[in-house]
């Protein structure tokens, strides 16, 4: 585990939130890698697999939301440095009755990559729930069956340029 | 189960990704709540409870964190609409080896409001995760313990005005 | 032609840059369809044809490019107000050597919605050059006979709600 | 023409849609010109560019919308990186039935930016729709003389640093 | 001074920070007008009137700082609530060695609007510094003169609709 | 004081508004730094420090609100260039009858960082102001103690790297 002089990244000594100061770190190449699943209906996985009911559009959108997410975290997490994202990649596996999205990051800065890594993850589970929300929704406009699950860092390396 | 002609909201019968049209829509008083836990090491959770480390500070950042990604839904996720936010309630819930974000969102308007509590849900939690990076963080630098989990809607109502 | 006293809209009496205040006009029923098209060599239009080649991910990455830029249009046009957009439709039409884009905004407010439709064209379009860039660029690294031509408002009108 | 296997930038093999990995390439000089024309009515053109009737305003208006079109690149087209903007040039010439925009830009970075100044020059002749929209209306409310023209890239280089 | 129990907005009884709900407040027309000033030197004052340094062009640009500041308050206020603006007025006043900026903000929505009016005033005032920082900076690169002052809420009224 | 030919920046030898040329400028580190205060009567900051009135979360919404505003300077205020921000403090002082907030910001890039810090400090004391809004009205709803005052550059050095 880490020093407890580090344990909560931003805040100070007072407790007060801030920004971790990356001035003095060098530039390094990174990647992250993240992944989760969003559980689904049987049927509405076999909707996205037949190739009438739009898969390539449903996973595309999801694709791109994953991607936009990746580049705005900096905004979306109160805390995060804006860095120079050089690549993202996105993959969907498809079970019987989940979708599993990985997304990787690369960036050649002073923090790691992980958080932007995570929300396109979450973010791009999020995009498939609603291009799926009427398939899974039961007759009370209820979700009983999806859910959000597993989602964590998969692996994070730091390399010196 | 809704019926088979919306089984995949936003595509068209070429299965072209679109925007649901909601102007025929009468204006309604919907709600939708959202919860998901992050879960950490317990003595991560310690820090966070003690008051010395800045508590308020973590949780206040992710709550504003979930509040902004709800208001901001309507450009995350691709297909959403713009609604008129009018409510948003943020309640943390600590465990030993988790913390539980429930989000619950209210408006006036045409279009449900659960995408939008799904991402104050997962954007809150991704908040947590970015505060609580240094003690998470195993020796070489691998989250082996946090996940973010069962991220559902837990409740969707609407209501005539 | 409108009367001279409107001659440039959100300019003031000494010609200051304004918003136009519309607080005192009725909430109506409007839709603006704007249309536009981008030249590409026959070879390019080939290869987005083809189905290899990943058709389906290069338009449906310039819809909703589209669909984001008319939601983002109150920000992208600084005089421009945000108004709830109920209904965007994009369609492309695959010519021999362009591509033809148009795109259908609907909205229940106090201006009209032709700015976004714009916004929606140009911006697809403008995705539509950018997936197609590595195919477009002579030896060079030139585009001789890439452009983006007839961006024009094809039909407006307004319904008392 | 680029090789084959270039011919769509922004998919992979399967053609899903992703970003091109920028990592190892080395930062460059670079610098992307576009230009286009917007057609309005001479006695559009004429009042634009009579002092009482605030052109200063207007064109100085349809500048900031440019540069700020140009600033947000990357999150209008989908798949573009973010890239550190050095310098934006943009240039009005006024003729008898139309006005063109020409926008220069520059980055010291790992991609082009042809559509940073492509989508400065389609936003901010966008602006100088939305300006004179009530001069270019007919009586019905549409816009039978205006038209965005010949947008292209004029010209592209790098040089290494 | 309003009761007690309102003392603090945007944070419920244990202090957590949250937004106001606003679903049952009914709609009504409300107006705030907010103002500044930026004191500069007299040299720089005497610069920005002269026609030839580009006036028009440095107070058109403040006054379009304002306005978009006005229109994305709902993001850079936390826990404001995004409201239909319907009008936006600005005006400058010039003395010797000060610069006034008034911005008036309509709304018909549930919530006031002299948020969007303070930070129309700020960034306006904050564009006007940033415009003309050559002529303020002395040798040293400092701001001896220059400094945003008075910045207060003019009037306030709402009127049931 | 800076040569004539500096006088207003972001404006060329026309009067046309335009961002400053940045491309050979070398990398440099600058720190920035900017207060400024809000005028609050003794009551409502009594309530601030208060422990029982959510005193961190108040303040570290406004902390949060200016880290944001730091980041977005360049989108913002127009003619500002998006530079990499390294670090960013802020700090609170309270007394009896005010509230100052000092904000400083470090950057490594080829511009000044003067204005992130300015609008630290601005969008800072407008989010105290948000959070303050019942306790600072009077009966007829207006403000008449509250103001943001002194709101200047309090340092500013570069350093080459």
């Amino acid at each position: 585990m880490s020093e407890d002089s580090e344990e909560l990244t931003h805040t100070d000594d007072e407790g007060s939130v801030q920004m971790v100061d990356v001035g003095d770190k060098p530039d390094t190449s990174r990647r992250a890698v993240a992944a989760g699943e969003i559980r689904l209906q049987a049927s509405t996985v076999d909707a996205i697999e037949a190739d009438e009911l739009g898969k390539g559009d449903v996973l595309a959108t999801a694709r791109i939301g994953a991607i936009q997410a990746v580049k705005h975290t900096w905004e979306t997490i109160p805390m995060c440095h804006q860095i120079p994202i050089t690549n993202v990649e996105t993959e969907f596996s498809v079970a019987d009755d989940r979708i599993e999205l990985t997304v990787a990051v690369e960036t050649t800065g002073k923090t790691g990559c992980e958080m932007e890594a995570l929300e396109g993850v979450t973010t791009g589970l999020n995009v498939v729930w609603d291009m799926c929300k009427a398939a899974e929704k039961d007759d009370a406009g209820q979700y009983p069956d999806t859910a959000i699950e597993n989602v964590c860092v998969v692996e994070k390396w730091k390399r010196t340029l």
